[in-house]
C-alpha cells in the first residue's frame, strides 16, 4: 500500500542554528517541499539582513534537497510601514509572539494593545503579509490559549483583510472561534492530534511530550482532530518541531518543544488512515497552505508506503517524538 | 523570633525501604513526634507480619529519635472481619488505592465497589479503623480527583460511623466536599499548599514538582489554604513525601512524588507566618490528627526559629523541594 504527497509543507517549524541546525534541518528537507521557519532565535530575526543571512545558513544545511525555506519576521513593535514594504519581498510572515510564554520569547510584545499597534497591522494588511500569532496569555497554562481569543477576536474584526493565523492551536475553543472568523486561519501540529495532557502528566512525566501550548484536554483533541481529518480549508499542517538537546529535556527544567519532523509524515499518514482519511492528507499538508499563503511551492513528489519501521532513539543529541517505538508508514522515494 | 510545636504529626509519609529509607527515615524522625508510614511498597504491605517487620526496619532507620511510626495495611478486597480484628492492635489505618492511580499501587482495588466492599468498611466501622482513601479515578488527569468524589459521598454515607481520610486532596471540589459529611477527614500536603500546575508545568517543566494528585488551579489551592491556615478541624496535614533517586525524576518517564519531608515544618512555619496564622499551624500539624485518629503522640517539642537557611540541593541521591533555596524558618532544638 502507498501512496503520493504532492509538495508537503509544514507551515510552523523550527531550525534553530548553529550545530543544531546542522542536525535537524535535513529532516525537514528531505520529506517537505518547504517549510515556515519560525523566527525566535536569540536574538530573534527583527531585520532582514539577519533573515536573509539566517536564510543563507538554512540553505546551506539543507544542500541537495528540493526544499524552500519560507522565512518569518519576529514581530516588533518598532515596526514602520516603510520597513515592511522593503522586507515584503524576503518574507512569507510576520510572527508576533507575547513576552515571555514559549521558548525565546522575551524579545515579544509586552502587552498585545490591537489598537496601539494598528499601524503595523494596517500595513501588512495592505503588503498582504500574513500575521502568524503564538496565542497565549501570561495566565494559568490550561487557560492561556481560550484567555488570548479576544485578541483573536479583536484582531480578526479589526483588520478584515489581514490574514490571521492561529499557530499550533490546541483547544475546542480555538477550533471555534477559528470558524467564526473568515481571516482566521491555523496550524496544527502533529502531537496536538495525538496526545492530550495524559501522555505528558498522566502516567510518569514525560518531558518529550511537553511544549509550548501544552496538550489539553480530550474533547480539545477531538476537535482539532475534525479539522484535520477532514481537511478543513481553515486548517494547515504546522509540526512546530522543536528541537531541544537531550540535556535540556531530561532535567531540572526541562524546555518545551517536541521534536517531530522526521517522522511527521510517517505519523501523519498513520493517523489519516487510521480514520479512513488519507485522502485528506494532502490538503492539510499542502493544499490548505498553498490556498491560505498564496504560495506555490516547489515540484516534489513524496512516496510513503505502508512498511513499519522503528524511529531511531535520538537524532544526534535530540530525542524524537516516538523514540524507539515502531510507525506503520514510511517515506520510501521522494522526486 | 521562636515558637514551639507541640508533638508535630505526619499523617501521610513514604519512608519506603532499604537503603532509602535509611536515607530518608531520619528526617522525619527528627522534626516529627510520628507518621503515618504508607504501605505501597512493592510488594504492598497486606498482612501483620509484613507490617510488623516493616515498623522494625523502620525503627532501625530511626533509632535514638523519638519518633513514632503509625502503621497502616494496604486495603485488599480479601480482607475478613477476622483478619481486621487481629489485625487492629498492630495498625492506625487502612489505606485504599485504586489500581495504578499512583506508585507502587497496581496491588490496588481494580473497581471500588462499595456495596461489594460492605462487609470489610462494616468492620472497620465497627473496629474504629480509619479508611485511608487515596481519591483518584484513572480519568483525565485534571478530573481524577473530582471524578472520585462520588464514591467519597458513598462511603460517607453508607458507612456513618466509619473515619474517612481523604488523601492529599488537590480541589476546591474535595474542599467543599469534606465539609458536607461529618464523618470524611483530608490530609493536605506541603506542596499543594504552595503550588499549582504552573509550577510543575506552566514555565520549564519541573519534575521535581511532578505529584499524585497532579497540583491544580489557583482556586484549588486557596480552597485547601483556608482549610490549613484556620486549622479547620476537619484537615490536617500529610506531608505525602515521597523520595525517589534523581535518576528516577530527571529523566524520561519521571516518578511521580515530591520530598518534603526534610523542609516541611520550616515551610509550613514561612507559610502560616506569611498569613498571620502561626497559631494555627499547631492545629494543622498536630491536634487535628489527635482527635481525627483519637491518636495521643510521644512528647516532643520542636523549637522553630526564624532564621535564614538554605536547603541542601540533595540528601543523599534525593533532591528535596526547595533544592538550594533558602527557606525563612529552621529546627533549632528539639525536646
Amino acid at each position: 500500500m502507498r501512496f503520493i504527497l504532492n509538495s508537503p509543507l509544514d507551515m510552523h517549524l523550527h531550525l534553530r542554528d548553529g550545530g543544531m541546525l546542522k542536525n535537524v534541518a535535513k529532516f525537514s528537507a528531505k520529506e517537505f517541499a518547504g517549510a515556515l521557519i519560525m523566527p525566535n532565535l536569540l536574538p530573534p530575526i527583527t531585520d532582514t539582513q539577519s533573515l536573509l543571512s539566517y536564510k543563507k545558513r538554512i540553505l546551506k544545511a539543507v544542500t541537495g534537497e528540493k526544499f524552500t525555506p519560507c522565512m518569518c519576521l519576529f514581530f516588533k513593535e518598532s515596526y514602520t510601514a516603510d520597513f515592511l514594504e522593503k522586507a515584503k519581498p524576503h518574507i512569507t510572515a510576520i510572527k508576533l509572539y507575547p513576552s515571555g510564554v514559549t521558548t525565546n520569547s522575551s524579545g515579544g510584545v509586552e502587552q498585545i494593545d490591537v489598537k496601539k499597534l494598528s499601524p503595523i497591522f494596517e500595513a501588512m494588511s495592505a503588503l498582504d503579509i500574513p500575521l502568524c500569532v503564538h496565542g497565549e496569555t501570561n495566565g494559568f497554562v490550561m487557560d492561556r490559549e481560550k484567555e488570548f481569543g479576544a485578541i483573536y477576536e479583536q484582531l480578526a474584526v479589526s483588520f478584515p483583510k489581514l490574514t490571521i493565523i492561529m499557530e499550533h492551536i490546541t483547544t475546542k475553543a480555538s477550533a471555534e472561534l477559528l470558524k467564526r472568523h473568515e481571516n482566521l486561519y491555523a496550524t496544527i501540529t502533529l502531537h496536538h492530534l495525538l496526545i492530550t495532557l495524559d501522555d505528558v502528566a498522566g502516567g510518569l512525566l514525560n518531558p518529550h511530550l511537553f511544549c509550548k501550548p501544552i496538550a489539553k484536554r480530550y474533547e480539545d483533541r477531538e476537535a482539532l482532530l475534525e479539522l484535520a481529518l477532514n481537511g478543513d480549508k481553515k486548517a494547515m499542517f504546522g509540526s512546530d518541531s522543536a528541537p531541544h538537546p537531550v540535556s535540556k529535556k531530561e532535567c531540572c527544567g526541562c524546555a518545551a518543544g517536541i521534536f517531530s519532523a522526521p517522522i511527521a509524515l510517517s505519523a501523519l499518514a498513520e493517523l489519516f488512515e487510521k480514520h479512513n482519511k488519507l485522502t485528506n492528507l494532502q490538503a492539510f499538508v499542502s493544499n490548505n497552505a498553498r490556498d491560505i499563503y498564496k504560495l506555490i511551492p516547489i515540484e516534489k513528489n513524496v512516496t510513503l508506503e505502508k512498511e513499519e519501521w522503528t524511529v531511531p532513539a535520538k537524532f544526534g543529541d535530540v530525542v524524537p517524538m516516538f523514540a524507539g517505538q515502531p510507525l506503520k508508514w514510511q517515506v520510501k522515494c521522494v522526486s
